[in-house]
């Protein structure tokens, strides 16, 4: 699958990438600048090595290149980050958001959030792009160290919200290509109002223990079967 | 441990008070009228059999017996429960509120919530009672099918917010006595702005997979220990 990562060169995104393009997608990571992104590129194909189909460029170009297109970029460049891409984004595209909005973006502490005027910071993301892509939220609360971290599989559910069932499933495919991930289907988009602010309690978590890595399982013991639509 | 739940007749408060007489500890269940609180304690009597130390009365004087005093009531009751028992909690007793502020207290969505004024309701709860007691906020994210399964361990963490230390481990020490759970220090009070809502996004999980008895479990994979103070 075409693969793009809007702020691939972040921790997140560049973990990201690294997993995505290891289960052999071809991975276009954007950046701000071209070089960047082609630099960015060549570290995942180094780590990887040669049969790793991964690029970089900018995020304007990126995107156009997704048929599935990961954001992920820090809360205070979220909104202009969307605006730079919103002309290159295939109709149709799956778009997935990854910010919190950690009040950090504002000067705060990262364990308190921020209420995006839309709810969240997808529906923000939403409401730029419009109708012509399928939006949905998901790896908010996974850590960017684990993620960079290939040798290990990862431990952890990644929460998905969205409007269209099919592209949270796909999603969802992605992410169950990556070694120990689980994804769990947590509702509509608006959902991503609570799941957003879950990294920030991860923080506090974190804090609280000295530790880094702290994430959430869904715990049940009835049957799961795929999402109802 | 002399425990108080106030709302005890409710599903989550039953539960809580046939797990926590199960561990042995002294219970005094509180309900709008003392009828209906015997009544609750005499079904935890014969559920557990002779042993279990487990009466029933009204909010306000279970309020003043207990150390401990969990307070299991819906958010459209919440403020008014802690008005009635305000001038009976002792002195330094540890309150844990189990508040959701779920939408339903307006007529909405059980996977939708209100922003209570203080923050969470458990700022709310705070803000009534005042300094004399210890606040901790708890519980909110956990089945209450299952705690009153009691043949059963129970599945998942407790979510543990609140500013003093100490309040929260004695709080920590009595989860830990029910088989199964583990105790989480999620930071401060405020945290329970994020906590709170969790409960919404586990009834929106279950509502996508037809299932009942979703749970949250943090995951880390580094040493924990106690929590830092």
């Amino acid at each position: 699958m075409d693969v793009a990562i809007v702020g691939g060169t972040g921790d997140e995104g560049f973990g990201l990438a690294l997993r995505l393009a290891g289960a052999g997608h071809r991975v276009v990571i954007g950046s701000r600048t071209p070089e960047r992104g082609e630099q960015a590129g060549q570290r995942v194909r180094s780590i990887l090595g040669g049969d790793a189909d991964v690029s970089g460029t900018t995020n304007a170009e990126a995107a156009a290149a997704g048929e599935v297109v990961f954001v992920t970029v820090p809360f205070e460049g979220q909104a202009e980050t969307y605006r730079a891409v919103k002309a290159h984004v295939r109709d149709g595209a799956v778009v997935c958001d990854a910010t919190s909005p950690l009040a950090t973006a504002v000067g705060g502490k990262a364990w308190h959030v921020l209420r995006p005027w839309h709810g969240s910071a997808a529906e923000q993301a939403a409401a730029i792009l419009g109708e012509r892509v399928r939006m949905t939220a998901a790896f908010h609360s996974v850590s960017a160290g684990e993620l960079q971290a290939i040798d290990r599989p990862m431990d952890g559910d990644v929460l998905v919200c969205g409007d269209d069932p099919d592209a949270k499933a796909m999603i969802g495919g992605l992410i169950e290509q990556i070694p120990g991930f689980r994804w769990v289907d947590c509702g509509l988009l608006t959902q991503a109002r609570i799941v957003e602010t879950m990294t920030a309690l991860l923080i506090s978590i974190n804090r609280a223990y000295g530790i880094h890595d702290s994430g959430f399982r869904v715990t049940g013991r009835e049957s799961w079967g795929d999402p109802r639509h």
